[in-house]
C-alpha cells in the first residue's frame, strides 16, 4: 500500500504533540507524504498539507490521543469508506488504541511495511425519531438529567425485551462493551464476536439483567410518554434530547471501519482487567 | 391532642383530591379544624383557612400523594420543629405512605384518637460549598448530566471512602436504602437501624461495592477538578449545580420528622417486593 | 416424516402420567406407533413397546416433564444423532419445555402434520482429565463443597480470562443463559446467537464479570493446586469430582439436538420474566 | 496488665514460625512469662508450658498466622470469658490481623505496655436445629452440595425476609461483612456499626438484595422441605449438614472478643481495596 498518510492528533496535549512528531518525522524520513487533519493546531505541525476525515480522508490515518479522539474521528468519518487506520495511545485512557507511544516509531515502521493484522470494526447507525444521527462505535445511552427517572421500553426486533424505570440504557456494541456497559454491570464480550449488548442502568425493576442479541438486530428504545425528557449520548460524544414518547432506534451500518492491528490479541483480558485496576 | 389539622394534597391529581375531600369530611364531622396548605388549588378545598407548612404548620399535617409529595413536604418544613403527620397514599408510587386510599378514614379516626405508633425518622442536612441548602428524608444523588462521566471523592468522617469515575454517587438515610440507591445494587436496610448508605452508581472501578456507615458520620462527596460538571439531586426534588472542585457534606440534622404509623412494620419485606415488582 | 413416536415421561407425577396418557390415546387414534422408554413406569404405560434414548431412539420423541427430565433425557442421548424433539411441560419448572399441557394434544397434531419450526441446539462435550464426559445441553458447573473457597484459572483458547477465588465458575450455553448463569450475574442471551457465557460465582476478585466468547472456542477450567476439592456439575445431573490442579475442557459437539417449536420465539422476554418472577 | 503471654500459631507455616520465635524472644527478654498453646507442635517453640485456648486461656494471647488461625482460636474459645488479642499477621491472607510481621516486636512492646485501642468485637451464637453450636465471628453460610439447587426461606424476628432458591445464604456479622458476603454482592459495613448482613448467594429470586438488620436481631434460615441437603458453615471452619425442613437460629452472643488494635481504623477503606485487588 502506498499514498499519504493522514495524522489526526489529541488536541491541548503535550504527549500528543510529542508523539506526533517522532510520527511525522519518521513518515518523512520514509519518504511518505504527510497530511495533516483540519483539527489538528499545533504550531510544530503547521507546515503540512490538510486533509479533513469527514470530507476528504487519505487511504491511510494516523489517529495519536485517547479513546475520545478516535471515537469522534470515527464519528467524524460518518459512512464514507473507511481509511486504515493505526492507533497511537497518548495519555492514560485509551483501552481502544493498541500501540502504546514509547513503540510508536518501531510499529509504524510495521504499519507502513504491512506486518500488522486488519480487523474491521462494525458500526452501528443510529437514529433519532427516523433520522440517522450518526454511526456509533462503542456504545449509545439513553438517560435522564439530574438525576431524575428515566422511563424507556427496549425492543428487539419490534419484541419487547425491557421496561426500565431508572437511569436509563446502554446500547453497546462489542467493542463498547469494556466501556460503559460494563460499568452498568454488563458482560465482557470477546471481540471475535459481533453482537449488541442491551444493559439497564440502574433499573427499579432489580431483576432486570443485560441481554447480548444478534448483531443485525433493530434495537429500539422508546421515551415513555410518563418520562422525563431524555438526552442520548452516543459514544460519550454527540449528545442530543429526546422528548417523552421519542424514539431511538439502532441497526447495523454498510461499513465498518478498518484498524491495523499489532498485539491486540495477545492478552486482552490481562490487559482489560490492568486497565480497569488502574483507577484506584 | 387537639387542635387543627393541616391538609397537604398532590397537584393535579383526581385521586388525590377524591381522598383529600373524604379527609376533609371526616375531620369537619368530627368537629377538627381543617386548615389546607398554600399549595394546595382544588376548588372543591377552597373553603378552609390556609397554613403553609415551610412557615406555621399545625401539630398534626394529614399528607395525602405519592412519595414525591412526601418528599416535597418535608424539604419545605425544613429543620422547623416537626408536626406529627399521617400519610395517605394516593396513586401508584407511594412506598414511603403507609395508609392504602380504601382506609384512609378508618386511619383518620385511629389518627384522631390516638391508635398508632409514632415514628421518628431521622433527616440529614446538605451542605453545597459550605451552604446549608436541605433536609434530605430519602437520599442525595451526586451525577454528571448528559451521560457524561463524573468523577467524584467520597470521604467518611474524613477518610476516602471511594474514588469513582462513572455516573456518580448516592447518600441515602435508612428510608431511602429502598429508592435509588437499591437500584445502584445498594442493600435494603431494616427500619429499626439508622445509618447512611454509599452506592457507587455504575463505577469504572468495578471492585466498589455499597458502603453502610454510622449515622452520626460526616460524608463528604467531592468533585474532582478533571470531572465533568456535576449536579446534586436532593430527595430527588432540589436539583442543584455542582462545579469541579466543589464539596458536599452530608451530616445528621438536629430533628427529625415524626409520622404516625399504622401497620408499617407488618409485612415488611412482602410488601417491599410487592412493589418492586409491580413495576413490570 | 412418519414412524414411531418415542415418550419419555418424568417420574413419581401424576401430572405427566396424565399428559403422557393424553398423548398416547392421540397418538394411538392417529394410528402412529407408540413407544416407550425404558425410564417410565407408569403401570399405565406398560403396555407398550420399549426403547432406550441411549440405544435406539426412534425418529421422533416426545418429553413430558421439566426441565429435569429434558435435561437428562440430552445426556442420555449423547452423541447419537439427534431424534425430532416435541417439548410439553408438566410441572411448575420447565422453562425449556414449550408446549403447555393444556394445549398438547392440539400441539401433537401440529407435530405430527408438520406444523412446527425446527430448532438445532448445538452442544458442548465435556472433558474431566481429558476423558470426555457427557454432552452439555446448558451448563457446566466447577465449584468447591461445604462453602469452602474454589480457586480456579479460566482460559479461552489458551489465554488466561480469569482467576477465580469464590464459589467457582458455570460455563454455560445460549439455552443456559437464563438458568444457573442467570443467577450468578451474567446476561441473557438471545435465542437466535450461538456462545458460550463464562460467568464467575462470587469471586473475591471484585471486578471480575461474565465473559461471552463464541461458540467454537475451548474453555478450559483448571482447579489451582492450592484449591480446595472441586464438584463438576453437568446440566444439573451429573456430579463428578475435581482433584486440585485438576483440568475440565469444554468443546463445541458435532451435532445438536433437533426440538420442535411452536411458539418459542413470541412474547420471548415477557415469558422470561413471568417465570422468573413466579418465584416470589 | 500482667501475667502470663499465651501463643497461637498457625501450623505448617515457616513464616509463622519465624515470627512466634521473634515474638518470645521479646516475652522472654522482658520477662515476661510465655504460654503455648495445645495445637502449636513446631519443636522450635516446644519448651515452654502450655495451655489450651478451650480450656485455660491466660489474660493475653498473641495470634500468629492469617483468618483461619484467628477464627478457630475463637470458634476454640467459645463463650468463655476473651483474653486480650493481638494479631500478627504472616502470610498473605490475614484481614482480620492488623499487625504486619516486619513490625511485630515493635507493637508487641507497645502491646505490653498498654500502648493500644482495646476493640470488642460481637460475636453470634449459632443453633443448628435448636442446639447451640457455635460462636460465629465472622459469618455462617447455608449452602448445598454439588451445585445443587438450595432452597431456603429467612426469618428475622420472625418476619419473612427472602425466599431462596439458589445457593443459599449468608448471615454475616460486621466484620465478616467484607469476606464471603462481599464476593455475594454484599455491602461494607463501617466496623464502628454492630449490624447482621443477609447476603443472598446467586437466587433465582433476581430481584433479591442483602439486607441489614439490628445487631440484636434473631436470624432463622430454615429448610426448604422440597431444597436438597444443605450445609451449614461457621466461620469457614465448622461443617455441619442440614436435613430439608432443618432450621438454624443466630442470635447475639452474650460476650464478645476482644483485640488489641494498633492502626486499624486508619486508611480502613485504601487498606480494603489493596487487598481485594491483591487477588488478581
Amino acid at each position: 500500500m502506498s499514498g499519504a498518510v493522514g495524522l489526526v492528533v489529541k488536541r491541548r496535549s503535550g504527549i500528543a504533540e510529542d508523539v506526533a512528531r517522532l510520527v511525522v518525522k519518521e513518515l518523512v524520513e520514509s519518504g511518505v507524504e504527510v497530511l495533516v487533519d483540519e483539527t489538528v493546531d499545533y504550531p510544530s505541525l503547521s507546515g503540512f498539507p490538510r486533509f479533513s476525515i469527514s470530507r476528504d480522508p487519505p487511504g491511510r490515518v494516523v489517529v495519536v490521543g485517547g479513546d475520545g479522539t478516535l471515537l469522534r474521528t470515527f464519528l467524524r468519518l460518518g459512512e464514507r469508506e473507511s481509511p486504515l487506520f493505526m492507533t497511537i495511545k497518548a495519555g492514560k485512557k485509551g483501552f481502544l488504541l493498541d500501540v502504546e507511544r514509547y513503540e510508536a516509531v518501531e510499529r509504524l515502521r510495521d504499519f507502513l511495511e504491512g506486518r500488522f493484522r486488519e480487523v474491521v470494526y462494525p458500526r452501528y447507525r443510529v437514529y433519532l425519531e427516523g433520522e440517522a444521527r450518526a454511526c456509533m462505535f462503542n456504545d449509545t445511552a439513553v438517560t435522564a438529567n439530574n438525576a431524575k427517572m428515566a422511563r424507556v421500553h427496549v425492543f428487539v426486533d419490534g419484541d419487547l425485551a425491557m421496561n426500565i424505570d431508572g437511569d436509563g440504557v446502554v446500547v453497546s456494541t462489542t467493542a463498547g462493551s469494556t466501556a460503559y456497559s460494563l460499568s452498568g454491570g454488563g458482560p465482557i464480550i470477546d471481540p471475535r464476536l459481533d453482537v449488541i449488548v442491551l444493559t439497564p442502568l440502574n433499573p427499579v425493576q432489580l431483576f432486570l439483567r443485560s441481554i447480548v442479541v444478534p448483531s443485525g438486530s433493530r434495537v429500539t428504545v422508546e421515551a415513555s410518554v410518563y418520562s422525563n425528557p431524555l438526552v442520548v449520548n452516543i459514544d460519550g460524544q454527540y449528545v442530543y434530547e429526546l422528548e417523552p414518547g421519542g424514539i431511538v432506534d439502532i441497526e447495523r451500518c454498510g461499513s465498518g471501519v478498518r484498524i491495523a492491528r499489532f498485539r491486540w490479541w495477545e492478552d486482552y483480558y490481562e490487559r482489560l482487567y490492568t486497565r480497569l485496576l488502574a483507577y484506584w
